[in-house]
């Protein structure tokens, strides 16, 4: 089979890392034979540098045409000045909502091989944990209307958002969560706020009444205020988390922090008709792009994610993230996650060790 | 000097802490020649069994006219199925608006002698950290308008609150934060989502404005999901955190997780005349309810927080920090923080060693 990819390279160590995952990409073509066609496109900083705005409509229309995206990341101090509504960031949010990339997964688990780095206690951590986010990625209160009012008590200017959730947007992501679930280990927990906000409640009573089509998945209901204690009391309690666009920011990132591998980890953001996103979820680390040393783990395990989700392709899939598994287990270390002494990779010499592997 | 305090002993373990509490500021008053009067009310599941609802407008009338409110804490499963807007919840919102409380001080403090129990791995942890979380109590999405429309794209019924931040209500919270910071390391950390909620925008700009008026705080802007990965990552790089209510509420249980001493951290609620709530941010527990077992610590350690903030009486509130400090130095233990095969104290033991240090 043939798959055209969009790929955005970004900015910082986005061309760095996304580099190797082409190539890793191109070798599983060869192994499994497809064929991998890459479109570059500029979205986020290197965007605003040569067109003015992070995120062109010739971007959207590359990425809306292809199988599927690629992207490194987006955004760095060099574009701090530049007014809020041009922002890298915008480059992501605009193509959330063009590709209606309404479901973000956010895999949280814990490499045993780097289960040094982990920031919880062993006694804690015990066998290892292995959660999926399930973000719901394109409303709540980040595609709700944004503007200033007067305030009026007179409290002077107000800055507002709207928050909110429609039941069908409950349901569709609520079902994805369900069917990944169903995979898994059974388990949904769903995070919202249904003490304090209308939303959530919505929230949780379309999530009730669509539980019952799945009577072999065990569901709790979490607040999210607990939710952020739990993580960090006990994450082997959890299986899927499944929450709404804003407390899913917060907790996934909190998740990923706690496996302590944050420069291993990927993500993927898909619409209905499968199409996806699949990014690292680390940032584009200006400190050091360009040196040839940020790890490239997190964006090939992207690439997996991709192949598995958006082009149903599961062995090539698997074959990507047990040569990751292997790589790691023979003690090959990025400067990032190496133990002091070690010896340490190149973002090259490690995407060079992984095709090899496969 | 004689004070007035509306005592709310609430549900579960709220009467047996809240006693141990009351004896620890007689004991107090004792020593230092003051008189506390105390008047009991209702809130909470307590008075929804007598009264139907969870906050009546005497409790409100008792709690305006006193000098102070002690709280135990509120709700239990007893009362789950109690329609929403009459949930034992509602008495704590309730009391906030009523009082106008709009800053929650939240210390996230890790107690030597409790190293053990902290969740996070000693190399990170190193000291010890000192956070002090600045909640704002009665803004944001908490308190706008929370209502149900239908969806504008045809997505059924829609659940919709809304967030918003005035100027006048960063600058008051902001201050308070700033003032905390110059009594302690100095530090100030706003919390927002600027990059993408305009309730944000105001607040980091309003920040911005009046964190020239400190010119000897350090202060800092952070994104929230960020946040929520640096309290994990290294949480001895905080001083103050200030932020809004619904970012407050996930940051500072979050931040009293990793303490590990969640049964010992008091919290006050304060409103512009200083007249404050003070509690135990741990919850009703009604699974050891009645017992005995109860650890009193958090509820005593809020009167300190009272003596300190609301009634300006700082040698009292060092005198029962210390006391606590001392009796947990001598190895005396609770259930809940005490390690396997040491001997486990009773909630009035604990009290009554906590008294016999003043
Ligand atoms: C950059 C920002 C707008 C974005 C978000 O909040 O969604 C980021 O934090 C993420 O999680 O991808
Ligand atoms: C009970 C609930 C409404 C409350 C809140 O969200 O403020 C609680 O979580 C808290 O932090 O005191």
């Amino acid at each position: 089979m043939e798959y055209n990819i969009a790929v955005v390279k970004g900015d910082g160590i986005g061309p760095e890392i996304v580099s190797e995952a082409m190539l890793v990409l191109d070798k599983v073509g060869e192994k499994f034979g497809h064929k991998f066609h890459f479109q570059e496109v500029l979205a986020g900083g290197c965007s605003i540098d040569k067109n003015g705005i992070p995120l062109t409509d010739e971007t959207i229309e590359i990425c809306k045409n292809a199988d599927s995206v690629l992207l490194g990341a987006v955004g760095g101090p060099k574009w701090d000045d530049v007014p809020s509504a041009k922002r890298p960031e915008k480059a992501l949010l605009g193509l959330r909502a063009a590709l209606g990339l309404f479901v973000n997964l956010r895999p949280a688990q814990m490499h045993k091989a780097l289960a040094d780095a982990c920031p919880i206690k062993p006694e804690i951590i015990g066998d290892g944990f292995d959660i999926l986010v399930c973000r719901e990625l394109t409303g709540d209160v980040y595609f709700g209307k944004h503007y200033r009012r007067e305030s009026d008590k007179g409290w002077g200017e107000t800055g507002a958002d709207d928050m909110n959730y429609s039941v069908y947007e409950v349901e569709r992501i609520g079902r994805r969560a369900f069917e990944m679930a169903m995979k898994r280990n059974k388990k949904v927990c769903s995070v919202d706020k249904a003490n304090v906000l209308e939303t959530s409640r919505v929230w949780r009573e379309t999530m009730h009444r669509i539980k019952d089509e799945y009577p072999e998945v065990e569901y709790t209901d979490m607040y999210v205020d607990n939710c952020a204690m739990q993580l960090v009391r006990n994450p082997g309690q959890f299986d899927v988390i499944v929450t709404g666009n804003l407390f899913g920011d917060i907790l996934s990132d909190e998740a990923s922090m706690i496996t302590g591998s944050i420069g291993m980890l990927p993500s993927a953001s898909m619409n209905e008709s499968g199409k996806g996103m699949y990014e690292p979820i680390h940032g584009s680390a200006p400190d050091i792009a360009g040196k040839g040393i940020a790890n490239p783990i997190a964006t090939i395990l992207s690439c997996a994610m991709m192949l598995r989700y958006s082009f149903g392709l599961k062995d090539e899939a698997d074959a990507i993230e047990t040569a990751v598994e292997n790589v790691l287990n023979a003690g090959h270390r990025t400067a990032d996650i190496a133990a002091k002494g070690e010896k340490v990779l190149s973002t090259s010499e490690m995407g060079a060790l992984i095709r090899e592997q496969l």
